[in-house]
């Protein structure tokens, strides 16, 4: 399954995108209003994939409400910070 | 050079981040009051990345103005016709 910590957010990585498409449809299969996708790095490409295959081929009456992008600041595995792309994708229903 | 086919607009590809950023500060420095981003694929990750390079690191009176994704029907090689998703990332002046 695909990570869901947060209520209503869907965090994207590295698997298939749609696992990620399963996770949203079943959130607002589940009543949410809105749902929001998360990703960073390259992550960020499924993220917009994950968006646009919802919008268009599972739940033509959602939207992208907005869209956000930010650095965000991480630490390797040797210690050192590095900064890396992130974006917030909002859906919600028309 | 980073390709720059429309006025003010940059496409993002394959080539090292930097090549992009430095096209977005060229058009700024010459005067352009915004700039448009546009990458399809896995060039959506980098899209973000010279974004926000741009505006953390060279030119902190810029800022993000809007973000549209879309998806794109390109021809292959074989002649099938196959989805991508296509984001535009639009800076300008604050």
């Amino acid at each position: 399954m695909a990570e869901m910590a947060d209520e209503n957010v869907v965090y994207v990585g590295s698997k298939a995108v749609m696992n990620y498409v399963l996770a949203v449809v079943t959130q607002f299969n589940n009543n949410a209003k809105d749902v929001v996708l998360k990703a960073r790095g390259r992550a960020i490409s499924r993220a917009v994939d994950v968006a646009e295959i919802v919008r268009n081929r599972f739940m033509p009456d959602i939207d992208v409400k907005n869209i956000g992008i930010s650095t965000e600041e991480i630490a390797t595995e040797e210690g050192n910070k590095i900064n890396v792309s992130a974006i917030e994708i909002s859906l919600a229903k028309k």
